[in-house]
């Protein structure tokens, strides 16, 4: 995105839309979870009902991406049907059962001058989400939004802009016809690059904005935002084998972390292996992996022992940065644990980093000294997830340590405020 | 602050300090809470023991002061004695006497697979400081980090950069003494602005930034700054006399919150009075808070209630949204609890709002109402403090809604962490 000036008129939309937010969210936050529960189900109902209409707005979105060559990756995640509708709108009657974070006391005491002192979660009240053309993204969105007690407004990818307008006035029906306000839900996407922008630098309007998606935009995002913001899931994840791993164990879990799911973010980017297993793991993961069809990128002396018939490359410096998203895996040999630590604290994203290792001196050495959002000892790298975790849905995953760190769910969607209760108290 | 690019010889110094910082946080997170006191006594001892030369570098930089024209207040703020920094040291005792957050285990459970999940409570690692000329604060940022397994890069005021020198000489010695990183304490004062604007900018190399002073300071540090950063303090808070308020504990509540200490964050700015009650609550709370110097900036309904000899002017819309920090008051008459809290939310900073009345049902609509870190009923606003509250030390008061809100002690230095023990387990 180019650094020239929000043009007036949008900004001022955008300002506008978030000023509605404002006062939408303060609406949403006096109703009781029933309330907003019942909003979340008839927001379901909503959906599937209207479909057909929302299924023919993708129909166009998806007709004008192949005529302007979006890949078949973006067309596929861009792609709804009345199956893929029916799961996102059990995904809001998912959200419906989690319980409501909001009116949590955190803790609370009496202080010796008498002031009963409360430290209470309360939402945060205008959150924003820019994403890419995920239609999906936009119902967990409004749906995690709403039952926060939080106004949301959405900046959905621009090859998206149909689908999501369809479902965004379905989604603001359902909620005003069970009287809670339609603006707690809605889209700068009229406003294209300089809407995003505009709620990117909505200071005092916007009190929380995530980004998600490819690491461009999150980056975009992160640099340009000046209201407070939260960076989301780049994973460049790393598992490490050590010399006293049960390398059956071991073999399992890298190949899972790196081949069951490799286009997200808690899939392994990087194998590690401790030189004296090397000889013994290596060649037998190569072909594993291999089989999965995975390519590895090699350092001089994992590609040593790397067999003849395996897909491999010499690995280049950026292959240790790299979040590949594919069938692609970084393998380099190392010393010992230490040496593995020393290689993820100078190339990591903070996401999630493994080590496959039987000893527990050496496992809890790696726990202390990593500085992720996730550390797992002998299991995938591929548990790092909101669900999994058993935390109900997320709305990303947070790389960050300010406010959230992992996965984030709808706690990290509230604040708090302390509540004192006195009787004429002053200081003195 | 000017937007021209940061020398490279600049940025690339305070790099380095970053760095050293991130290996010097490393190192500090593995240490026990036993010998992060203990350096906290040395360091306080060490203080007292550089006492002499700590005061001749703040007479120098106090000379420097006078010379360019520094108001007194500053130059008060500035001062230390033998006194003041016996006062410094004690609080590096007290912090040392807090519970330490690192460590503590926020939740955990055992998944249906057999993972054992915990979500454990770790230093955030690099901490930035960005604040004005008083060096007692640079003395409690380094104990808070120190204590919550932090390191730490200040950037005091110019004006006290002498003092800052050798406190932070003083202190990083003491920490190589006990066998801690000397870098856990560094300065980038040495480089000026160009020196703050390239720690605001070290993105990946400070997890949070904190600016603490006026409202000029925070604002420019929140708009210019790529790393994590919290706004803290600004406080326009606001006191409304309810109708059914006993009126005598109203005036206490309404002299005590502006004028116990008016220079401070948590002093109220704005008094709102409810029409009903005014005609018998104006003139004498306008009475008793000219007693205290009180200058009185009054609505048109204010202004015909207040005595003839009272020190007042009409307000100006500017008036709402001023943090005086001195002996002024806003002054504004609403019909009703609803139209003061339409008052508050349109001109709030979202730092303290206090409410008097015995009505249950108006304070709790209040309580609910009100969007800002502290809500106090029948109190002084002046408890929002991390001492009053009961927290320990404080490093700033958040008045944004992400990670803090409210008084940051040590806990909102810290970071968590999820750490995952399994044997084997892999996703299906």
């Amino acid at each position: 995105m180019s650094q020239t000036a929000v043009p007036d008129a949008v900004r001022q939309a955008v300002e506008g839309i978030a000023m509605r937010a404002r006062s939408a969210g303060r609406e949403l936050a006096q109703w009781g979870t029933d309330v907003k529960d019942a909003a979340l189900h008839a927001m379901a109902t909503a959906l599937v009902e209207a479909g057909d209409g929302i299924v023919g707005e993708n129909r166009a979105d998806l007709a004008d991406g192949e005529r302007d060559g979006l890949s078949a990756g973006l067309l596929d995640r861009l792609r709804l049907d009345s199956g893929r509708i029916a799961q996102i709108a059990d995904a809001l009657r998912e959200v419906a059962g989690l319980p409501d974070p909001v009116g949590e006391v955190l803790c609370g005491r009496t202080l010796p001058n008498g002031l009963r002192l409360r430290q209470i979660r309360v939402p945060m009240g205008v959150v924003g989400m820019i994403y890419e053309a995920r239609p999906g993204v936009t119902v967990d969105a409004a749906g995690l939004a709403v039952k926060s007690g939080n106004a949301v407004i959405l900046r959905g990818g621009s090859a998206a802009r149909r689908t999501n307008g369809a479902i965004v006035a379905v989604l603001g029906e359902a909620l005003e016809r069970e009287g809670l306000p339609r603006d707690a839900v809605q889209t700068v996407d009229d406003y294209g690059r300089d809407g995003a922008r505009a709620l990117m630098t909505a200071r005092g309007m916007v009190d929380l904005l995530i980004p998600r998606g490819g690491a461009g935009l999150i980056q975009t995002v992160v640099r340009e935002a000046t209201v407070p913001c939260i960076e989301t899931g780049v994973g460049n994840c790393h598992v490490y084998v050590d010399s006293a791993a049960n390398l059956d164990e071991a073999l399992r879990v890298v190949v899972n972390s790196k081949a069951q799911r490799p286009s997200v973010c808690n899939a392994a980017e990087t194998l590690l292996v401790n030189q004296q297993v090397a000889q013994a793991f290596l060649p037998v993961a190569a072909r594993a992996l291999a089989a999965e069809g995975v390519k590895l990128h090699a350092d001089p002396r994992a590609l040593a022992l790397i067999p003849g018939d395996v897909d491999v490359v010499p690995a280049t410096e950026a292959d240790w940065s790299t979040e590949y998203l594919s069938l692609d895996l970084a393998v380099g040999v190392v010393e010992d644990v230490e040496d593995a630590i020393e290689h993820i604290q100078t190339y990591s994203s903070g996401h999630t980093e493994a080590i496959c290792t039987r000893d527990l001196a050496t496992a809890t050495r790696f726990v202390e000294a990593m500085d992720s959002a996730a550390v797992i000892v002998n299991a995938s790298t591929r548990f790092t997830d909101g669900g999994q975790f058993g935390l109900g849905a997320e709305i990303g995953i947070s790389t960050q340590k300010l406010h959230a760190r992992g996965p984030m769910g709808l706690t990290e969607l509230t604040t708090t405020k302390w509540v004192v209760w006195g009787d004429g108290q002053i200081r003195t």
